[in-house]
């Protein structure tokens, strides 16, 4: 009467909401101050004033038609070109308002992508693990193969586990830089070497290969190498961005997919992205918000209270004995369990009342991830029961 | 390299879109106001003023967080029970917010159904002629058979028809009542047949047949029998809701879909929704405008310009010999081409500045569709053109 593979993804829901709504129970038992939940990457960081100061400023002056109106399916074109000539500004490149197309977020953007990109049943979509979880969902949703490759012992790239994947069924390589869940971002020289292999890859099977690269953390970094902006490096890449993170805009639903000129067949693919976005329904990205991206595009994320939170958790957790992935962006930590099992960690940690995500989603069963995006308050009351937790696992050794 | 699919649809754009983009460029050169653009079903009449006051009391009193922050994917709690309590005061209903899921507007509530009720390439949807040619797309795109039924002479449902089309294979009858692009309400008894039909093939095929409602002219309404609320009179309906028309909101993407208690396996088609949303990537409503929806759900919307338009098309055409269908709701007139053919008349008119959109994409070439969402002004100036138009044809007999 339904479909079985919709009543699964409805009904199984994903482990990190639920791992939220036990949250949301418990703080009504105990009161939402004694629970530390780390579960949700929902910033804790509001919005910069630009946005609220620029909406009051539309509502106050302009013709409600002038900001709630369709727009054209890929976005207002003056947001375009003020997404483009940013783009531009930062990245000393050349776009217009003819590479970018708006969408309601991240999601929307990859699965667009993805719509327009696959072809047949027998496409692979290689995804580095550690990885977002519904990135599994959504390439399998858009019916190609989950190919996922596992990362090398710093979480970086492995090159030759990613060219071991490779085959002629190879569509695109998804990267995810600074990553969810680890927070590290992939250096200069590794992203150069997964370039070299794609550009090699290319040439042997004739066909390109798309890098896709999703950077809503693009903006959230804490240390002085920023994520290479892989357009620069890589032709035949297309980006998918969104403004939940840096601007904390998670609920509005706004991002873009950049096509640069340089990706093959350039205007057919940008008429697929159209196309895709048709096909889902997605009429066009919410145009209040649009227009604040207009007037908001080069506000700098507030990136200071997470800055905090990650030098104290990167300065007590190693000092304990914890091991985890580089502290580079985002606003997570990846943390190994000390018996290597991240759910046994978690159910641990939850005695405390403190709540982490097992790393099994994120393809790494032994690792816990933890979203740092919280009062640092919480952050502070968690550095005990991080030592009392790994105190436990040595009296079992 | 990438869809072929994806490529056509974004190749070839909606015919509607094609013409609105010819009419933007005639502006250009002759000045808007000399444009009779009748093609797009953009409100014309603002968004009420309850929408910028509760934006503006929001910006000013909230902190971001409350209103820019991730939702659950249904929607937010409150909101939700905003929206059953004003369906269960104007339908006599016992809905609660178990029973809405927000959506990003009715296209994404459309698709969202389909992806969770289509189980494999053979289901059937039936159609009703003329329909929303973007139907078509969602349908097809969904994976499963597009399956139009002509209206009868009337534009009403041709019951007999249907039943000719009805199979073991039929997942879905999709009515959509005020019609886009005939702005025809189907009649209490019309809907009656409907429905005793599809409960006597439900018993004969031993499965539910969906009766899905497309409702986002559900408040444009000019005479005094509303449309049936399908829920009411037939226990599997869905229904697709959309704020774009009633609130003048057509870019915020805000609308629900509602999954009555009394749907067949209520809790997994609520579930299977769900699981379709996230696959597809919606991931929550646009937060802001679920909140703008909880305070405004209850203001009525404001038709009277649609109403004066209606009133001098329908007063003034059929005078001239023009045929056309009921006036009863939306701010659509289908009319039927002096010669049945609609692309003729449509070339014919834009001699006179005047666009309208080819019956064809919605089914019945003999037809032209005029959206009358427009300034007053422009319809009073469009009198002249109709008839001169009309006694070209004359001259031709």
């Amino acid at each position: 009467m339904i479909s079985k593979k919709m009543l699964d993804l409805g009904t199984k829901r994903s482990v990190i909401r639920d791992i939220f709504e036990y949250g949301n129970k418990l703080a009504q038992k105990i009161g939402a101050e004694n629970v530390l939940d780390f579960s949700l990457g929902n910033p804790s960081t509001p919005a910069p004033d630009e946005v609220a100061n620029i909406i009051k400023e539309m509502v106050t002056n302009l013709s409600p038609k002038e900001y709630n109106s369709y727009t054209s399916s890929p976005g207002d074109r003056e947001v375009r070109i003020a997404v483009s000539n940013n783009l531009n500004t930062r990245f000393k490149t050349d776009y217009t308002e003819k590479n970018i197309f708006m969408t309601c977020g991240a999601a929307a953007s990859l699965n667009i992508i993805f719509k327009a990109i696959i072809e047949s049943e027998n496409d692979e979509i290689i995804v580095n693990t550690p990885y977002f979880p519904e990135y599994k969902v959504f390439i399998e949703g858009q019916g190609a193969k989950f190919v996922p490759v596992k990362c090398n012992k710093d979480l970086l790239l492995d090159i030759e586990a990613i060219e071991n994947k490779i085959s002629i069924n190879t569509k695109a390589v998804l990267i995810n830089s600074p990553n969810n869940p680890s927070g590290v971002i992939y250096p200069k020289e590794n992203i150069g070497e997964l370039v070299k292999l794609l550009n090699r890859k290319q040439k042997e099977y004739n066909h390109p290969i798309f890098l896709i690269s999703d950077e809503p953390y693009r903006e959230l970094v804490f240390i002085d190498e920023h994520p290479t902006f892989l357009p620069n490096v890589y032709d035949n890449t297309l980006v998918a961005y969104s403004w939940s993170k840096s601007l904390s805009l998670p609920g509005e639903r706004i991002g873009y997919i950049l096509v640069p000129g340089k990706v093959k067949e350039y205007e057919n693919v940008f008429a697929a992205i159209s196309g895709a976005a048709r096909v889902l329904g997605y009429v066009c990205a919410p145009s209040m918000f649009q227009k604040v991206i207009k007037h908001c595009v080069s506000v700098e994320p507030d990136i200071s209270v997470y800055r905090i939170n990650r030098n104290i958790l990167f300065k007590e957790l190693p000092k304990m004995g914890y091991k985890a992935a580089n502290p580079d962006g985002a606003f997570y930590m990846f943390i190994k369990s000390p018996n290597d099992d991240g759910y046994d960690f978690c159910e641990r940690a939850k005695k405390y009342n403190m709540l982490l995500v097992p790393g099994e989603g994120f393809g790494m069963k032994e690792y816990v991830r933890l979203s740092f995006c919280v009062e640092t308050e919480k952050i502070e009351k968690s550095i005990d029961i991080f030592k009392k937790l790994i105190s436990e696992y040595d009296g079992e050794k």
